[in-house]
């Protein structure tokens, strides 16, 4: 038997509906890509939304299209999403720090069929467009008087293309399990891979994101994403903050610290979220000008792990509180967020930062798991870590045309290809990369462990730990090691340095002393490359 | 094109996997039947519900049948409501405060099956069960040492029953829109209406909820449900508290001033959710005993509109923010909230109670609109009211059996009955009902106004307002009163002393004096009754 409750699919321009009418003259703010900084509302930016709609109906474009965006954080941006997602088709954010030649490898497997992009960004629009066929159309997200001369056919300037359309217009129905937006992941190795988000997911995962135990955020909140929407949908707050008509201020372009600073400060920011590189300029600029931060009240910080300097000194130094935050793009993002369960509720000083090392717990809508390579459920008491696995309606099942299934298992979970371990709380910490975990006799040893004790010694600069072939133990660590400059450290001091902060079973049996570490264009050590030049390395205890 | 996010179906039964999972050692309190204040955790009512699950299909019970409950707040309750979602049958709670022969009318209209019900009702479903031949099965929410001698056959203690599962048992799946939850509305006229609930409604709801603007919950409240299950829902607190993981507080079948502080002291709950009477009863307690309320933080009021007085004493001397609601059984039930908008942020005093008066404003999930006779939109500008009516993932769209379908528009949106005006802030105000509502002219007057004015003069115990045919302007007001014991006031007095507290043209065009005003069995006035009587009077505007 089913219920008798309403059909009323979760579609995101009902979030936009919702903002204009309970929260009609909230304020979107953004630092324009022109320079000035621009003020709108959300009846406003819904009225423009529409006409994004209803221009991209009539150059043709329906449901399921790509539509890709190439932008910073504004308020245009946002219309672009919502117009794009209006008509039924799909906002396909690209990330502008790729290499052009991979931007269009993206937007060629997608088919991306029309593109707004930012002034800034107009350089590598002239060099891809000729090699993308399926572009149609470009926008660039500015006025006509600002407009860059270009020899590229089809291109508008969007407030005149914009001004063509009266926004006398409906959103489109259809299901809610239509595609929204599309993201492309990153990946160390092997093809990027295109995460195709719902209009459903999108909702649900906005839902999740506001409740008082993720990001807790509410209508009295001014919200400066500083995360940028090409990473990861902003992590949602493109449509959280409409949700819950949060006052919006959008950084465009300008990402240092003293543009951040000046925006937390006259826009009132009481929430923000961003890696922990941003939030590192910004606190070296409060330090340099003794600034404080008398509004805001709470950030998220993700991307990569906190460095505990930096939630020690905002909640410290500034009363700001710190969430650590996990997530993927193909969740969405948002996997764990380490607020405070009751428990821990008093907990300060040490004992704070050290739980909040940790990546924090996952709220109603994730589920997650930890498994040894039999897939067998690992125990949650905070040190056995296992294969992280997540499930959730804002979680990827497949990536769009079919790449990468072996992260799919059979009863529906998400190999995320992290390493972690979960405590009997339900934080969970992330260990290692599952393809980089040393597996010594059975047992996991975590490279970036190893890691981060190395840098610890004052002599050394980089340390990268790779597993190598072993006769008895299948694998044993050794540790790559860069000295700082005229720097004399040697294995056995650095060995004697590490003893005692590591299990003894997790010591490397060699460290090798090298000029450099090879990078990924993002800076991530590239360990294949490590893993290949150590090939056959005979250890010593062999 | 279709998203390619998992499928991951809303069923209620998840909210308590992931409260097991991330909030295993959380308690819940009661206050049992029996007695004493016992506890259980959500791991143990995980496991418990289970049993329930298990027990139920053995005895042949499946995907939609129907299972009452009459039943107070208790975590039996919660594992009776759990166990029956989780097999796909549809807990259906009774209002035991109903006639008996309106119970067996609804439980027959439903067809339950199955029965739960707690040691103090037992008196009634000795009166009822026989006039109910669907009912196969009576599960009585004790243990064998408390259960009372009946010749009912087929009867169980709860206990017992359970110890015959042993909880190794899997939910079982299906579709999101499967019927979970059952209410009959008790209209002041007419059969009573079933409101149908589905999984995917019960857990929107309760994501709705949790959301920092409306209740504002999260895992670190302790959260007491005075609100009935069988009364709406709780409000959704049986699905919202767990969802976030908060400690839970049931107050079994004790509502007085002294039992509910006892357990907000003891329990040290943070957050409630009462009708205004229950509120009363507190205040009186706190008032005469002296006592304070240093760990509540917010307590939300619905169920009928607020005093104002009640909001000031929770406010002004125990420091509690008031959030006044209101909803419908039809709406599961939550509508609007009167949680502070941020250009309200800082409003204290008679500003605030003055907007608290109001019933706050609808969440995302929830729209609304007022309309005229003519179902077109009125404005949102705080004084022009007209028929309320909502559309939402969490609203009926039809009663059970298909009853009332003159309240479900073509379009999509349910009228709700009720007058209000919305202002231009979103914030909503009940003003009447709509079948009382006095139309004069082509505008309507609120009886609601008229009648709250006029208990405001010190003689009069209580006023009614109704519409009386008048040949000129279609209906004008009559008001109908009851002075206190001795009191001598009179239509010129009554008249002059309402006049300047509402327009000139709401003014009654008479007053009636009465002995006694009709009520239902639930306190309500019968403005039906009032209205036959009055039918033909004659009034001096004539």
């Amino acid at each position: 038997m089913l219920g008798l409750m309403q059909e009323w699919p979760l579609l995101c321009h009902k979030i936009l509906d919702n903002a204009a009418r309970q929260h009609g003259n909230r304020e979107i703010v953004s630092r324009s890509i022109e320079g000035p900084i621009v003020r709108t509302t959300y009846t406003e930016l819904r009225r423009r939304s529409l006409q994004v709609a209803q221009r991209l109906e009539r150059e043709g474009f329906k449901l399921g299209d790509r539509i890709a965006t190439l932008g910073w954080n504004t308020a245009r941006h946002l219309e672009a999403w919502y117009g794009t997602m209006g008509i039924g088709a799909v906002y396909h954010t690209l990330n502008p720090r790729l290499f052009p030649d991979q931007i269009a490898w993206i937007m060629n497997h997608a088919e991306d069929r029309a593109l707004f992009v930012d002034l800034t960004f107009m350089p590598i629009v002239e060099k891809i467009a000729p090699l993308v066929p399926s572009l149609k159309k470009i926008v660039v997200l500015t006025d006509a008087a600002h407009m860059p001369a270009t020899a590229l056919p089809n291109v508008a300037a969007y407030e005149e293309w914009l001004a063509e359309a009266d926004g006398d217009f409906s959103w489109k129905s259809f299901d809610e399990n239509t595609a929204a937006g599309m993201c492309y992941t990153s990946g160390t190795t092997g093809e990027p891979k295109g995460v195709l988000y719902s209009h459903r997911s999108n909702v649900l995962h906005a839902m999740i994101a506001c409740m008082p135990d993720a990001m807790g955020i509410s209508s009295r909140d001014v919200i400066l994403p500083v995360v940028p929407m090409f990473h990861a949908n902003a992590w949602g707050l493109g449509q959280s903050a409409p949700m819950i008509g949060a006052k919006m201020v959008m950084p465009g372009g300008k990402m240092d610290g003293a543009s951040i600073y000046e925006l937390l400060d006259s826009e009132k920011v009481t929430f923000s979220a961003a890696v922990p590189t941003v939030w590192l300029m910004l606190l070296q600029h409060l330090e340099e000008t003794g600034k404080k931060l008398p509004h805001l009240r709470k950030v998220v910080i993700g991307g990569s792990a906190c460095p505990r300097v930096i939630t020690q000194k905002f909640q410290d130094n500034y009363d700001v509180e710190v969430i650590h935050a996990w997530g993927m793009t193909e969740m969405s993002p948002l996997g764990t967020l380490g607020t405070m369960k009751p428990e821990f509720e008093g907990l300060a000083g040490e004992g704070r930062l050290k739980l909040q090392e940790k990546q924090g717990f996952a709220p109603f809508g994730v589920e997650m798991k930890v498994t040894d390579d039999a897939n067998a459920e690992r125990p949650w008491d905070g040190k056995t870590f296992g294969r992280l696995k997540v499930r959730g309606p804002a979680i990827a099942r497949a990536y769009y045309g079919g790449a990468g299934k072996e992260q799919f298992d059979e009863d529906g979970w998400f190999d995320t290809g992290d390493v972690a371990h979960i405590d009997e709380h339900g934080y969970m910490q992330i260990t290692d990369r599952a393809k980089d975990v040393i597996k010594s006799g059975g047992e996991w040893i975590s490279t970036i462990d190893l890691e981060n004790i190395a840098v610890g010694h004052p002599d050394v600069a980089e340390a990268a730990a790779i597993g190598v072939a072993h006769a008895r133990w299948d694998e044993r660590p050794l540790l790559v090691v860069v000295r700082k400059p005229g720097k004399e450290v040697d294995k056995e001091e650095l060995l004697s340095f590490m003893t005692g902060k590591v299990a003894k079973w997790w010591m490397p049996d060699d460290i090798a002393f090298v000029d450099e570490i090879p990078h990924t264009a993002t800076g991530k050590i590239q360990k294949t490359v490590l893993r290949e030049r150590f090939k056959g390395y005979r250890l010593p205890t062999e």
